[in-house]
C-alpha cells in the first residue's frame, strides 16, 4: 500500500469539500443568516485541514487498484467527518454522533436523518445538508462508471455498453474524462430540474435544495413532511420524474443528449427497471384504492410518488406507507433491495445484478436438466463470463448476510422486528425511511449511538458496493 | 420422459404407503379405536390404487436422471394425496385442503398443523400422522444420500465424504443398497429414542409418536402443548439429544456405529453445525435470563430447547417464544434458514451449503484484491470446482426469492409482516411453526386455502432442494 500517495489525494478531497462550503457560506452572507461564523469556521478549517495534509505528505502518481480501493473507502469516510462540521459549528446539531450520521447519510445519498425539526435549521445549513448529497451522487456516478470498473468491481466494464470519454490506459486522465462528460450530464438534468420546481411552485431555495437530493437519490428535503408539504401534484409529478431519471444510468443520459433518445429503451436494464417499478406501483395502487385511499386519482398519485422514490432509492415521502398494507410495505421492502440502475445514483443492489441473478438461476436449472450442456448467461448478445456471474452471486450473498446482521444488532438495541429489517435494509440500500419505528413519518434520532455508528457503516458499504470496503479488513490488502 | 415407468413406479410408492397404514390399523383393531373403519377404508383403497397402477401401467427397467426427478417430485406429491385418506375417512379433519396441508406438513417432515385440539384426533389417527413424518423422514435420507447426488444435485457427491454402500454404476442396486444400510441406521437410533423416552416417563404410545416426529425433525406431537405438556427436563434433555442427533448427517452416524465415533469431530460441517447451534443457545440463554425467565436453570433449559428445535427444523415447543425479545426471536429466524446438515432429515438450506457460502464470499474478496490469482473455495482438503459453487450461490438464491414471493402473497393473503415472513421461512425450511400469528403456541387453520395450497408447495420446494422440483417446470425436461 502506498499510503503517502493515498493520504495526498485524501488531502486534496477534504480541501475541495472545504471550497465546496462556499456555497452554503455565499448564502448565509447574502442572506445575513446566523449561521455564516459557524459555517466560516467550518470552511477555514476544513480547507486548512485539506491544504496541511497535502503539504506535508507527498503523494506520487503511482495510483494502482489497491491505493483505489484506499482512497475511495476513506474519502467517503473524510468527507464525512470534515462534513459534520457546519452542523456542529453553527450549533445545528449538538451531539457529533448525530451529526456523522446525518452526514455519512447525507454523502451516502440515503437521506436517514436524526433531525426532529428540519424546519428549524439555519438555511445554510440547510443547504449544506442538501447540497452533501449532491455531491455524493457526483462521486458515485464518477464510482461506478470510471473507477469502479477500473477496480474490476461490479463487472460493469464487461457487460454494460460503453463508458463515454476517450480510452487511454493511464488511470488518472480516464477518469478525469468521464468524470467531466458525466457531471455535465449531472449538472444540466439538475439546471432543468430546479427550473421545473420554480415553475410548479417552489421557492428558488427550496427547488435547489430538492434539486440537489433529488438528482443524488439522496431525500433529504427541507421540510419536516418532505414533499407532502407542498400537497402539489404538479411538484408530486416532476419530482418523480427527475427521482427516476436519477435512478437511470447516467450513460443512457449522455447518449441520449447526445440525439439518441431512443437508446433507452435498447438498454435492457432500463427496461427491467421501467417494469419492475411499473408493476410494483400498479399494484400498490390498486391496493391502496381498494383499502386507503376513496379517490383513484389520490391513489395513483400516492402510490407512483412512494413506489418510485423507494425502489429509486430517493426516500422522500408524500404518504405515511407504515399505514398501507402488509403487502405493499413488504413490495416496497423489495424494491429498497433492488435499487436503481448501475450508474446512476440509486443505491440497492442495482437492477443489472437483480437481472443477472435471475437469469443466472434459469442457466443453473437448465444444467441440472442438461447436465453436460454448456449453457451460460447472455446479457444482450453477449455471454457474461462465470467469474462475473460468482461475483454478482457473492454480491448477492453478502449483501443479504449483512442486511441480517444488522437487523439481528438493531433488534438487540431495542427496536421491533420489522423497525429493525426496515432500518438495516434502508441503510445499506442507501434509501433513508424504512419501516416501523424508522418509517416515512419517523427517523433515526431514537436510535441509540452505537446503532448509530453500526448503521453508517452500512450506509457506506452499501454505498461503495461492499467490496470496495471490505476488502480493507484483508491482511493481505496491506501488504507491499 | 419416459412417462410409463415413472408411473409405474408411483404406483409402487402408492402400494407401499398402503402398506404401511397396516400399523396404525392394526393398533385401532388392538385398542378397539372408533377409527377402525376409517383406516382400513383408507388402506384398501391406497393398496388397490397402488396395484391397479402398477398392473396397468407397465414400467421398464429404464430410468434416468430425469425420470428420477419425476419420480421424486410426483412421489412426494401422491404421498401428500393418499395420506389424506385416514384423515378424512375418519373424519378427523373435515376439509380436503386441510387434510392436504397435515399430510404434506408431514411427509415433508414439516410439522406445520392446522390443527386447533390435536388431543381430539383418535391415537389411530395420530399415529398414522407421526408416522408420515418417520417415513418422510426416511425417504429424505435416501433422497439426499442416494438419489440426489446421482441427479447433480447439492453437490454431495463432492464434497462430502463418501456414501455407505458399494459402488455400482447401475442406479436401482445403488439406491437400494445404500437405503437399506441408512435405514438400519434410522431405525436403529429410533428404538433407542423410543426405550429412552419411555424410561424418562412417556407413555409407550407417545414415546413411539415422538420418536417418529423427533427422528424426521419433523415436530407433529400428540400433545396441543407439544413437548411442553411434559413439563419435565429429562424428557427435555433426551428429545434436545435426539433431534440433534436426527440434524446430523447419518452416514456419521453409520461410521460411528461402524466403530469410529470420533469421525464427527473430523467433519467440518457437524463442527459448524454444532458451533452454530452453540453459539445460539448461549446468546438466547443469556438474552432470556436477563429478561424472561427468573431462573438460569430454566433460561437454559427452554432456549438449548427451542434453540436446537428450530436449529434442526424440527419445530416442538416447549416455550412461546414469539414472548422472547425480537433479537432471539431474529437468531431464531436465521437458524430456520441455515438448517440441519446435509444428509440428515433436517430442512432448510443446509449447513453445508452455508459454509460453502461463507467460504465463497471470502474466496470472492480474496479475487478483489489479486484479480490474477486463482484462488478456489477449500473445503478440508479438496478444491471445489467452480460449478458446485454456483450451484450453490444459485441455489441461495432461489431460496431467498421463493422465500420473498412467498412472504408478499402471505401478506397479500391478510397476514401482518412478521406473520408473513414467519410462515414462509418456517414452510419452505420445512420447521413447522414460524413466528406471530403463526408461532409456537398458534398454527396454519386460519391461512386461506390458497395460501395453504402456496405454503404446501413452499414445503415439498424446499424438502425436494428445490431443483428437483423447479426443473418439472422447464419445457425442456418434458421433451424425449
Amino acid at each position: 500500500m502506498r499510503i503517502q500517495s493515498v493520504i495526498h489525494i485524501l488531502g486534496a478531497i477534504i480541501f475541495f469539500l472545504g471550497i465546496s462550503m462556499l456555497f452554503p457560506l455565499g448564502f448565509a452572507f447574502v442572506s445575513k443568516g446566523e449561521e455564516l461564523f459557524g459555517l466560516f469556521l467550518a470552511f477555514v478549517i476544513t480547507v486548512l485541514s485539506g491544504l496541511l495534509v497535502m503539504k506535508f505528505v507527498k503523494g506520487k502518481n503511482d495510483i494502482r487498484a489497491k491505493e483505489g480501493f484506499a482512497i475511495v473507502s476513506f474519502g467517503w469516510l473524510m468527507m464525512s467527518l470534515f462534513g459534520v462540521l457546519p452542523f456542529l459549528l453553527t450549533g445545528s446539531i449538538d451531539s457529533f454522533v448525530d451529526a456523522f450520521f446525518e452526514t455519512a447519510s447525507g454523502f451516502t445519498t440515503t437521506g436517514a436523518s436524526i433531525l426532529n425539526n428540519i424546519e428549524a435549521l439555519p438555511r445554510g445549513v440547510l443547504l449544506w445538508r442538501s447540497q452533501i448529497q449532491w455531491i455524493g451522487g457526483m462521486g458515485i456516478i464518477v464510482l461506478s462508471l470510471a473507477i469502479l470498473p477500473m477496480l474490476g468491481i461490479g463487472g460493469m466494464q464487461l457487460f454494460k455498453a460503453e463508458v463515454p470519454g476517450p480510452t487511454h490506459d493511464k488511470f488518472t486522465p480516464r477518469v478525469r474524462q468521464t468524470a467531466k462528460i458525466l457531471w455535465g450530464v449531472y449538472v444540466l438534468i439538475s439546471g432543468i430540474e430546479i427550473v421545473l420546481l420554480k415553475i410548479m411552485g417552489m421557492s428558488l431555495f427550496d427547488a435547489v435544495n430538492h434539486t440537489f437530493t433529488c438528482m443524488a437519490t439522496g431525500g433529504f428535503s427541507t421540510k419536516n413532511a418532505s414533499i407532502g408539504a407542498y400537497n402539489s401534484a404538479y411538484i408530486d409529478i416532476v419530482t418523480t420524474l427527475f427521482m427516476f431519471l436519477a435512478g437511470i444510468n447516467f450513460t443512457l443520459h449522455y447518449r441520449a443528449l447526445k440525439g439518441n433518445p431512443l437508446c433507452y429503451f435498447k438498454d435492457k436494464e432500463f427496461l427491467f427497471y421501467f417494469g419492475i417499478l411499473g408493476a410494483a406501483t400498479l399494484f400498490i395502487t390498486a391496493d391502496n384504492y381498494i383499502s386507503n385511499y376513496e379517490n383513484i386519482g389520490t391513489a395513483l398519485q400516492k402510490s407512483v410518488f412512494q413506489s418510485v422514490s423507494i425502489g429509486t432509492t430517493t426516500g422522500y415521502t408524500t404518504a405515511n406507507y407504515i399505514n398501507w398494507s402488509s403487502t405493499s410495505q413488504l413490495i416496497l421492502l423489495t424494491l429498497m433491495f433492488f435499487g436503481g440502475c448501475a450508474g446512476s445514483t440509486g443505491g440497492g443492489m442495482k437492477i443489472v445484478r437483480v437481472l443477472l441473478l435471475i437469469k443466472s438461476s434459469f442457466v443453473e436449472l437448465k444444467k441440472s436438466i442438461h447436465p453436460s450442456a454448456i449453457v451460460s448467461v447472455k446479457f444482450g448478445d453477449r455471454s457474461i463470463p462465470n467469474d462475473i456471474i460468482s461475483k454478482v452471486l457473492a454480491f448477492f450473498l453478502l449483501y443479504i448476510g449483512i442486511f441480517a446482521i444488522t437487523a439481528i444488532i438493531m433488534s438487540f438495541l431495542g427496536l421491533d422486528i420489522v423497525s429493525s429489517i426496515g432500518a438495516s435494509a434502508a441503510c445499506i440500500g442507501n434509501i433513508g425511511p424504512g419501516l416501523g419505528s424508522v418509517g416515512p413519518v419517523c427517523n433515526y434520532a431514537h436510535i441509540p449511538v452505537f446503532g448509530k455508528y453500526v448503521l453508517v457503516f452500512c450506509m457506506i458499504l452499501g454505498r461503495l458496493e461492499l467490496y470496495t470496503v471490505l476488502v480493507l479488513f484483508s491482511k493481505s490488502f496491506w501488504k507491499v
